[in-house]
């Protein structure tokens, strides 16, 4: 039995993050990872013969300084995504190209952008109210959690181009129907698409340039977290899913598999969800276990599908398309830098990869395939390549991009998410003030749960 | 290591029923149960000197066949709730008594009772149209799944007072919100709430006399459970929490803390929420890790009072009072038929019961007994015993009555509540087709898995 000051479940960057900041303030630590892989969400894949892909979190962007700062430590360059010509959008069977530089910037030009616009304005506007990363502090938060984001569009908007231009916008960001997700989740979302001196907008959570899907990883963003844990060494156990935490006195024991560990303290940096599957002794507030029974993953899949090189750049397209139709319905260009391929990038959300759930792993990607053809031409149908990660089949993610809360839970149990348990402490990017469910996010929430609990340690 | 044709993962009614009709058909059972007692959310207690009261499940009533046949098997005789009387409605600080007996039925005499009766009306005539057990193949599924009971509500509704009707309606049957419940869920259960010849009806759910809370079980409804176990004998497994289930080829491995279960089939006779804390190997598909992340279970505690006689008979009322402030916000007279004691049973509702979550216990008594004092009159204030059950806090229910779902979540997943998934098979009150959340259809849900497990092995 090894004894330690803080024991920490999950490898994720919240994990990983909160290691070495404890290390550097004198604690001995373990962290206990599940998979055998470090990451969590964060998942670079080298394809045969071909460049890095992005199968999991992949784009950093303006205000998301934590994860910028590793990245810069670490001497990770970043690198601008590609968004120079126009881009695809496909609605009710019509295709149209437009450049996301024109008055309305990446909306749309459909026939609701407009009123798509001004709600979106609506937003932010609501959205600069928030208590960011503690909506439940809001003086209406009850009102704006009793209502779901596809009601309030509903109410706010007529034209079916304005409902689906706002329905895309939050679903890309979470992968989930506008109808499971509370407005005030939603809200608190924007505001956390920002820093402590740029309040967050829409517009920053859905843009390139500007925006959160403004650069990529050089190399891929799995190297951050492969330099966290080798710097981190013995320290970090791989294979080790953790079963069962016993809190007695001053000392918690962690239970896994193979190990178990003595520790004063303990980081749970894992989702909410994810966190349901550790029993603990004694039982967890009631608060808390009602949290982590509603605050599920988002359905996503990752298409990633890579080429001889970007063709799509030299008919003027950006590579970024929005659809009703799916599977894929958000793709970015994720070419690396140096272009010796390229690589397109489509998301496979909610309803759409809950539909091909069964399918027969040819259809999908036969179909992933239509969708990337549909938008960028027959050139799309022969990749040198192609991964379909599945982050809603991964026992130990059980969904992505992130844990979404519907109407109801945040104005009434969101301190849960935080607040500590006994000698057990919470993070993971769902707990994070700013960039909440973004590799941002996860290094802000390891950040905090470190002050925190190595202020507890005394 | 034990070797068995059925491992049986939790002795509730569920898994108790479907245990003893296994082995009736010839097969070899285990079941293992994480407390040190037979029942889940069946739990009658024994008072210092004074009578059992059921701090879970409780009532029976007409349509309730498969538990009522259990009864009668096990000489369980049933006794009628009293309701001779007059009922309390208590809303916006006011209070009134009524006979439920009037043209309106149960529906209090509130501004808004006739809006209420004839939203009711619609709901009974919507739930007729739904599949029973199955609400996905409804024709408009996505439709009445995109949408919240709270939404439906403000839509057909304008009084206020037939809003809180029609919520109360909802909440006192499922402990949760109207924004937390899918439509579809509601009417669904709506249409659950009755058998094969009589199609459910939101009255039938909410009654006293002809309803879901006609009767009680005298001695106990844990009599009923206690007596399966007692027939099942060394088969029935206490104190062992079952961490991972590992299927290859043919053979299922079940693998407890202190035991492993070698078994032909598994059958995993838990709510959706609670079978999360499961590992399995190979990994579940997506459509079940992403529905047992969606159906949480509501937050509820039941209040019991125990005085030395049912005093607000003599007063003329039934014991039935239904309020807007709560904390105790339903309530039931639950004097045993022998009335050596008299007992009010309140039930603490969602938010109501997250409020007082952290607080002191006197104040939560006190708050209790300050709601039955309000309803029934001063001699309420000094029982000779209560009871404060928090389902919400119990590490092996994770909350109560039952497993409900927001909008999006059974048009899309539903399937999976009932799908077997390789060796492993569902049950619990969630998968019934009528009586979803009651005792009923925990024995439904029973039988129809013993059935299903019994063809499977041939």
């Amino acid at each position: 039995m090894a004894e330690v000051d803080v024991a920490i479940v999950g490898a994720g960057l919240a994990g990983l993050t909160a290691a070495r900041r404890l290390i550097r303030a004198g604690r001995r630590v373990t962290v206990l990872e599940a998979r055998n892989r470090v990451g969590g969400r964060v998942l670079s894949v080298p394809t045969d013969d071909g460049p890095v892909v992005e199968c999991g979190a992949e784009f950093v962007g303006p205000t998301q300084n934590r994860i910028l700062a590793l990245a810069d430590e670490f001497e990770v360059a970043t690198a601008r995504t590609f968004d120079t010509g126009r881009n695809v959008y496909h609605r009710g069977g019509k295709l149209r190209r437009y450049h996301a530089a024109g008055p309305l910037g990446p909306i749309p030009p459909d026939i609701g952008a407009v009123e798509a616009a001004a709600a979106m304005l609506t937003l932010n506007r609501m959205a600069r109210a928030m208590p960011v990363g503690a909506p439940w502090r809001h003086r209406h938060a009850r009102r704006l959690d009793a209502q779901s984001v596809q009601e309030w569009i509903n109410k706010r908007s007529f034209t079916p181009g304005a409902r689906f231009l706002l329905s895309v916008a939050m679903s890309a960001a979470l992968s989930a129907h506008p109808a499971e997700v509370s407005l005030l989740y939603w809200l608190n979302y924007i505001a956390a698409a920002g820093d402590e001196n740029h309040p967050g907008t829409v517009q920053r959570l859905a843009s390139t340039t500007g925006g959160a899907q403004e650069s990529v990883l050089v190399g891929g963003a799995q190297r951050i977290p492969d330099a966290m844990a080798a710097e981190l060494g013995e320290r970090v156990r791989l294979g080790v899913a953790v079963r069962a935490v016993e809190q007695a006195g001053d000392t918690a024991t962690v239970v896994a598999d193979q190990l178990t560990v003595r520790a004063r303290r303990v980081v749970v940096a894992m989702s909410p969800a994810l966190s349901s599957t550790i029993v603990f002794t004694p039982t967890l507030p009631a608060a808390r276990l009602q949290l982590a029974q509603r605050m599920p993953m988002g359905s996503v899949g990752k298409a990633l599908a890579v080429y001889a090189r970007p063709f799509w750049r030299a008919r003027g397209l950006t590579g970024q398309a929005v659809s009703d139709q799916g599977p894929v319905d958000v793709t970015f260009d994720g070419t690396p830098p140096d272009t010796t391929a390229g690589v397109l990038v489509g998301f496979v959300s909610a309803e759409h990869m809950r539909r091909l759930d069964g399918a027969d792993e040819d259809l999908v990607r036969a179909e992933c395939l239509g969708s990337f053809v549909r938008y960028f031409g027959a050139a799309a149908a022969t990749p040198t390549a192609f991964v379909l990660q599945r982050w809603d089949r991964e026992q130990w993610s059980r969904g992505g991009p992130t844990g979404i809360a519907g109407p109801g839970t945040l104005s009434t149990l969101g301190p849960a998410l935080r607040e500590p348990c006994g000698l057990t402490h919470w993070a993971g990017a769902e707990t994070a003030d700013y960039w909440t469910g973004y590799m941002d996010g996860a290094v802000r929430s390891g950040e905090r749960v470190a002050d925190e609990v190595d202020a507890a340690l005394g």
